[in-house]
C-alpha cells in the first residue's frame, strides 16, 4: 500500500513488535498523531504569533506554557526546542568551544557530539569507560588532569551521556558533574536515551545543560529535541542577537543566534507537546519497563553461549548482546545464513534487528507490555531450539 | 475541538481562504498529509538504513532517489535536506565566514541570514535596494567596492534573496551573480519564496548555493528545507568528518559536520518527498498564480487611497500594501478600531491578515483558484463600500 507516489505506507509499529534500538521511544502517542494531522501544514503554529514575535512566546497553541512546564519537569530554569538533540549539542558547543579548545567526551559518546565539537573547531578528549563499560567520576578527574598537562588548561566543555548508545549503560552523571564543577567546566547532560524515558532532574544532577531527543525518546516526530539550561547559562547560550544592518540599522529583537531565531515549528513541535502529558506519566513507570526487559534478558541468557555485553542487571532497556557462541553458530550452516535470525523473528511478528546480524547486536524492549515481552522472550528461545541450540 | 490535551485542532486552511504571507506555500498536499500520517513516528525513515549509514543513502523509502531528482530539478549537482532554510544559511555561513569577515547581504535580507552571519562572527554589509525596492547588479558592485575600501578585501560570501520577504519583489539574481563571480565571492540564492513556487535553475542563475524552505514553499511540514550546491562547493560545505577519538581512535565515516550527520528525518522529510511531484507541476503554473493575484490587486487598487508598495505589475504573489489613506481611515472611527478589517474578512471566510493591521500589511494569494481570488477581490471592495470608502 502506498501513501504517496513511490512511497510505501509504513506500518512497522502497527504490524510488529519493534525492538529497533533507536525507534522504541519515538513512536507517536495517539494524541501526537492527531496533533500532527491537525498541524501538518508548514507554519501551522504561527497563526497567532504576536509581538515580540518569537515562537516560544506563542500562547495559542500553548507553546509558551509548554516551555515553562518542560523546564520545570526537567528541573531546569529555561528550555528551548531544537530540531534534534544534535542541534542542542551544536548550539552549546558553538557557544563555549573555539578553535583548538579541548573538549571532554567519553569513549562511548555519540557521533553527533563529536561532530558538534568538530564543527566548532574543538579537540576531542575521551574519558575512558572502565572494563564494565561505565564512565566514572574518577576517570573524569584523571582525564581532566591529563588535558591540563597536555593543553595547559582544562577542557572548555564536557559532554556526558547518561545512558550511552553503545551499551545502554547508565553512567554516574551526578558524580561526574561533581568533578567538572570543581574545575568550572560546563557540563552537558545528553539525555537522548533518558529524557522522556525515565525521570530526569537537572538540578539534582548538577548539570549546566540537559539535552533530550523528541524523536528518540519523547514520542515525537523528527526532527525534534529539547535544550534546557540554568539561569546563568541561558544568558550565554540563549543570548539575544546584537547584529545590526550597516545601512538600514535594522536589529532583530529578541531572536537568539544559536537557535537561528524561532525554534521548532509546526508538526514536530505540536507532536512533542501532544505527547508530553503521556511522557510525563510514562517516565514514572520505568520500573515496569525494566521488568519487561528482564523477562527478555532471562530468556536470552538461557540460550547457551549468549553473553550480555551491557551492564547486568539492566538499568535501561537498550541492550547489547554477543551471540557469537549461540545464534551465530547457526548462521554458519543455515541456508539463509545470518539472515535467518531476523527472518525467524519477523515470522513471529518481531522486527528491528538488523537483517544479517547474529554476532554483536542491540535491541530495545522499551514500550512493550508484559505479554509482548513474554512473546519476545519465547520467540528467542523457540528460534534457538528450532535451530538446535542448547537452552538451559 | 481539541486534538490533544489543551491543543485546539487547527482548521485554518480547511475553513478559510488563508492569505497569510508565510503560510500560503507550506500547506500540505493530500499526499504529504498521508505520508506524514504513515511516517509520523520518530526515526520512521530509518527502518532500512544500511551501510554507509547515512540518511541520504536510504533507498526505501526512496530518499536517495529523491535527493538526485531534487538536485536535478534545481539544476544543481548535489543537494541535502535541512531543518529549515535557516539551517542551510547556517551551514554555508559557518563554512565560509570567520570572525571579522565582511559578508554581503541586502537591505531586504531576512533576519535568519543576519543570524547566520552573526553566529559565524561575520560583519554584515547591506547592498541598498533602489527606490523601487529592488536590489541590482550595479548596487552590488558598488557595495563590494565599498567593502574593499573598508576591509581591504572583498566579502567572503553573499546572500541574495530572489524574492524578498518584505515586498515580494523579484531581484535580478543572475545579473548580481555575474558581479559576485567577477570578485570570486560565493553566492547563496535564498529561494525561500521561490523554490517550490516558480521554476528555479541554479546553473542558469550562476549561483553557488540554492536554499529552499519546505515549510514555506514546498508544501511540507516544519522544519524542512533544502540546500543545493555545485560539485566544487559540495566538497567545502558537505566535507566529511575528520575528527578522531583520542583514545578509541574512532572515526565517523562519511558523516558531514555542517549537516550534523544524518539530515532531515521522519515526517518532515517524507512530507517533502510526497509533495515533490506536485510541487514540480505547480511551479509550471505560476502564471495562473499571478493572474489570480492580478484580480485581487485590481480590486485593491480600485479602493481610493490604497497604494501598492511592492513592484507593480506583480511578479510574485506575496504583496505589501499601504492602506493608510483607505482602510486605516475607517479604523479611526470604527467601534472595532483597526480590528474591523481582519474581522470583516473573517466574516467573509478569509484569514491571514494580522488582526489590527490597517496601515501597511502583507498578504499572499498563492495557491488559490480563480473563484477564490474573485471572492477575495470582491470582499475587499465590499468591506471598503460598507465602510464608506470610495471605490473607483
Amino acid at each position: 500500500m502506498r501513501c504517496a507516489n513511490g512511497i510505501e505506507a509504513r506500518q512497522v509499529n502497527e504490524l510488529f513488535i519493534n525492538i529497533d534500538p533507536i525507534q522504541a521511544g519515538g513512536r507517536l502517542t495517539a494524541d501526537a498523531m492527531k496533533a500532527v494531522i491537525a498541524y501538518g501544514d508548514g507554519y501551522s503554529v504561527c497563526d497567532n504569533c504576536r509581538k515580540p514575535n518569537r515562537l516560544d512566546y506563542i500562547s495559542k497553541p500553548p507553546i509558551a506554557e509548554f516551555h515553562r512546564d518542560l523546564a520545570s519537569w526537567l528541573n531546569m530554569d529555561t528550555v528551548r526546542t531544537v530540531p534534534g538533540a544534535r542541534r542542542g549539542f551544536q548550539a552549546v558547543s558553538h557557544t563555549y568551544v573555539h578553535k583548538g579548545d579541548p573538549v571532554l567526551l567519553t569513549s562511548l559518546s555519540h557521533y553527533t557530539e563529536f561532530l558538534a565539537v568538530e564543527e566548532a573547531g574543538g579537540i576531542p578528549r575521551e574519558i575512558v569507560a572502565d572494563a564494565d563499560h561505565r564512565v566514572t567520576a574518577d576517570a573524569t578527574a584523571m582525564k581532566i588532569e591529563e588535558v591540563k598537562r597536555e593543553f595547559g588548561r582544562v577542557p572548555v566543555l564536557a559532554f556526558i551521556d547518561h545512558v550511552d548508545y553503545q551499551y545502554g549503560n547508565m553512567h554516574d552523571v551526578k558524580a561526574i558533574a561533581g568533578v567538572t564543577r570543581q574545575y568550572d567546566i560546563p557540563i552537558l547532560y545528553n539525555g537522548a536515551y533518558t529524557v522522556g524515558i525515565l525521570p530526569v532532574d537537572g538540578k539534582d544532577l548538577g548539570v549546566d545543560f540537559v539535552v533530550g531527543s523528541g524523536h528518540k525518546s519523547m514520542a515525537a516526530p523528527a526532527p525534534s529535541g529539547v535544550l534546557a539550561t540554568t539561569k546563568e547559562r541561558a544568558t550565554e547560550v540563549f543570548r539575544t542577537t546584537s547584529i545590526v544592518g550597516d545601512v538600514t540599522q535594522r536589529k532583530f529583537g529578541i531572536k537568539e543566534p544559536e537557535m537561528m531565531g524561532c525554534t521548532l515549528m509546526g508538526a514536530t513541535l505540536v507532536g512533542l507537546m501532544a505527547s508530553f502529558p503521556h511522557v510525563k506519566e510514562r517516565v514514572k513507570r520505568f520500573d515496569r519497563e525494566l521488568e519487561n526487559n528482564r523477562i527478555v534478558m532471562e530468556a536470552l541468557r538461557s540460550i547457551e553461549g549468549t553473553k550480555v555485553l551491557s551492564e547486568y542487571p539492566r538499568r535501561h532497556t537498550l541492550t547489547r548482546v554477543d551471540t557469537i557462541a549461540s545464534f551465530d553458530r547457526v548462521a554458519e550452516s543455515h541456508k539463509k545464513r545470518g539472515y535467518y535470525l531476523a527472518s525467524a523473528l519477523e515470522d513471529k511478528g518481531i522486527t528491528g534487528v538488523i537483517p544479517g546480524a547474529t554476532k554483536i547486536w542491540k535491541f530495545n524492549t522499551y514500550g512493550m507490555n508484559a505479554k509482548q515481552a513474554r512473546h519476545l522472550a519465547d520467540a528467542f528461545v523457540a528460534i534457538a531450539r528450532e535451530n538446535g541450540l542448547p537452552v538451559v
